[in-house]
């Protein structure tokens, strides 16, 4: 019986490659490639420096995997570049279905839990005009760690007070998925794109490809 | 002053895109996209399982990360190509310089701090003919978590009862060298590509192209 639906944010409602465009005017031609490193960086910074117990929020995390980038391409930046470009992740598009999703998966609460801060979860979810959707935003950096650590998806129950397996969890990560599911979530997986299970010993409960459809799919 | 040097294995001693070979002879043309891809989700798996509190010793992360690599390239695999692939690790090449390096290393003790399961670092060292080397060989798998965390560096220092700084910890990953650097040790870096520095708040107190570089330098 699921009681509350819990959403990662960044790849999952929002989506993170929408800052190609900023990307692709400052380094013409190199939006796409500089893109897909920075997030694969940003994450990779996100487990290491958990990992190392060594926390910086993930504004820093998010400037940190961009310069690293940029320096790995040779491309030239100032500070007032990776502001411009750190800030286009305050103004990230959702995904087209994301309203009408929210609205099919209410009534139940939902909330979201993500590895960003939480003025930074605010303000891209006021600029979506979706504020009034969730009743929590949670964020990794009330605990200084991030996902997966199990201790951040505890987060949720402790905010919910209700079983883990009565929440259902929503992301597009394959990672997080795992995470989640391994924790005792009900868990969603959006496969937006076709890719891969993560081999890493469970499964998410649902699989589908887009929010939309699981929104249906749980709500027969 | 120095008085012990501590190794990681996979890609600093052993090139672990070795492997190339036995896999462009399965699959050919392939070879280099499939080991990149399998060493980048390698890693990804014992940071993830390390933070999701699931560890599985490093042949097992290394067999599943083969697998999920070869799934998302869509190419066919049975349980044989999985055992003779994965085996390849126990075989793979020292760089050219391994063997002079230590050579001038030593008299200091010399060990090898690795992610990998003592058996598997047993057998890549004698088949490289290098066992004669290492005073000790010492295992993240004591502990069931992998690097960076902390207390994997930390059963260096237990084991050779110095303080950290006396350490010098030597590894060709960036992530690595950040961890290691973070815990404590004096920390080379062999940089053999010419990469960019991680952005993760710490640099190596020595950056060198090869081994025999950074053992000239700390003997002088």
């Amino acid at each position: 019986m699921l009681e509350a639906v819990v959403f990662d944010a960044y790849g999952t409602l929002f989506d993170v490659h929408s800052v190609i465009a900023a990307c692709e005017q400052m380094y013409p031609g190199r939006g796409a490639l500089i893109s897909q490193t920075w997030r694969q960086k940003q994450l990779e910074y996100t487990w290491l420096r958990a990992l190392m117990r060594r926390y910086e929020d993930f504004e820093t995390v998010n400037r940190d995997s961009l310069r690293f980038t940029l320096s790995k391409f040779e491309l030239p930046y100032t500070r007032e570049t990776i502001d411009r470009l750190a800030n286009a992740y305050l103004g990230l598009a959702p995904y087209p279905d994301v309203l009408q999703a929210l609205q099919a998966f209410q009534p139940n609460p939902l909330l979201i839990l993500s590895n960003g801060t939480v003025p930074m979860l605010r303000t891209v979810v006021e600029n979506a005009g979706l504020r009034a959707y969730f009743t929590d935003i949670l964020s990794v950096d009330m605990l200084k760690t991030y996902k997966p650590d199990p201790r951040v998806y505890q987060l949720a129950v402790d905010r919910l007070g209700i079983p883990k397996a009565n929440v259902l969890f929503v992301s597009s990560n394959g990672w997080d998925v795992a995470g989640a599911k391994s924790f005792g979530f009900t868990v969603g997986w959006i496969n937006r794109t076709g890719s891969v299970t993560e081999e890493l010993g469970v499964k998410p409960d649902y699989t589908v490809q887009s929010l939309l459809e699981l929104a249906e799919l749980i709500s027969r």
